[in-house]
């Protein structure tokens, strides 16, 4: 949980005061979300795939099929990992000082493949247990194809950065003057009741790990 | 709104009933959140950036300071905007068949520069009021060096592809005798009461264009 030194490309190079490079503040936004963007690049081109991360120590993870060409294309290559939440809409007297608030995480790094099928399965539990806690030990346990089929990819948490905005808006200081309503709308990612598989066995009751389950963040 | 038709970029490999391209699909998409993952390169690496985008017809924009460097890599640049909205978890009978509900939308092109200083403006206002109507025409006017200071990127809706999963798991049939509780969890953006500034001026009201103000998707 040490800070690691900015480099070139994870030094905030505006609004420094909303920088942040320690651990403690990246992981938590790691956590809070399991949604990410993974950008990579192919022959040269830009690509950026939504997926879901989760964090185990001092790496983030993210899978899918081993046919997908996103997770070939990152195996052994830079890649730029970024989470943002949004927290709000900033409303500010003057379209200029509209903004956000908002918690974001940029990783850079080279990603590598979980190649173990003992340490696939685990981080695979890992990631499911981390959302809806104890749910594996209830599913049917996955087999040696199903591991196969599945890339696990890596990235150290080690050159990153994150950017952090709250609070109210920053007016210019005489447009406080002005009658005009100004304030933040907060939004977050809601969870709603679950919705049964109409095919579950006749008395199966929601399990623990989903009564009144809430959004990580 | 016509569908283009897919490139090598665009079209779906795997999971092809999950692929659309046309442009009901994208555009729907598209207006159902502002937020969304700008993949560009620097040095040939990758970089994600998260931003707010809004649609006008056929292009998307984004925009930040013009001093962002990010905006500078992007401009006259291949891109990939990426949206991405998460609908649900889909909790299935086995880890494997685990998966999200979701919709999301990859823009692969060229970005320009929207330079004319009355074109900015117009597109300014409309990426406010797209998400809170009338609002642009209750603040301090623009003034012209916040408009030169501001860079708009634009990005042609041409080649693209939108993938949407939706509905219950999808188990192995064998797996629909277990008595395990399978189903989604639906998450979804929601906004919270507006929080007033407390340097608003007395008795300025939360104006119509906040009144029970919803999250687009």
């Amino acid at each position: 949980m040490t800070a690691a030194a900015p480099t070139d490309r994870t030094r905030l190079r505006r609004a420094h005061e909303r920088g942040h490079h320690d651990r403690a503040t990246i992981d938590a936004i790691l956590d809070a979300t399991p949604q990410c963007a993974v950008g990579y690049t192919i022959d040269g081109a830009p690509y950026v795939t939504p997926t879901l991360h989760w964090r185990e120590g001092d790496h983030v993870y993210w899978h899918g099929s081993s046919a997908s060409r996103a997770l070939r294309a990152c195996d052994r290559a830079e890649v730029c990992l970024t989470v943002s939440i949004l927290d709000g809409f900033v409303l500010a007297r003057s379209g200029f000082h509209h903004s956000v608030n908002s918690r974001s995480v940029m990783l850079f790094g080279t990603a590598f493949k979980v190649t173990d099928p003992a340490e696939k399965e685990a981080r695979l539990t890992a990631f499911i247990d981390g959302l809806f806690p104890g749910r594996t030990g209830m599913l049917r346990p996955n087999t040696e194809q199903e591991i196969k089929s599945t890339t696990i990819l890596g990235l150290e948490i080690a050159e990153t950065s994150a950017k952090v905005r709250s609070g109210p808006p920053k007016d210019d200081e005489e447009d406080y003057e002005l009658p005009i309503w100004a304030g933040v709308i907060p939004v977050a990612m809601q969870a709603g009741d679950p919705i049964r598989d109409t095919r579950n066995r006749d008395g199966v009751e929601l399990p623990a790990h989903l009564r009144g389950w809430r959004w990580p963040g």
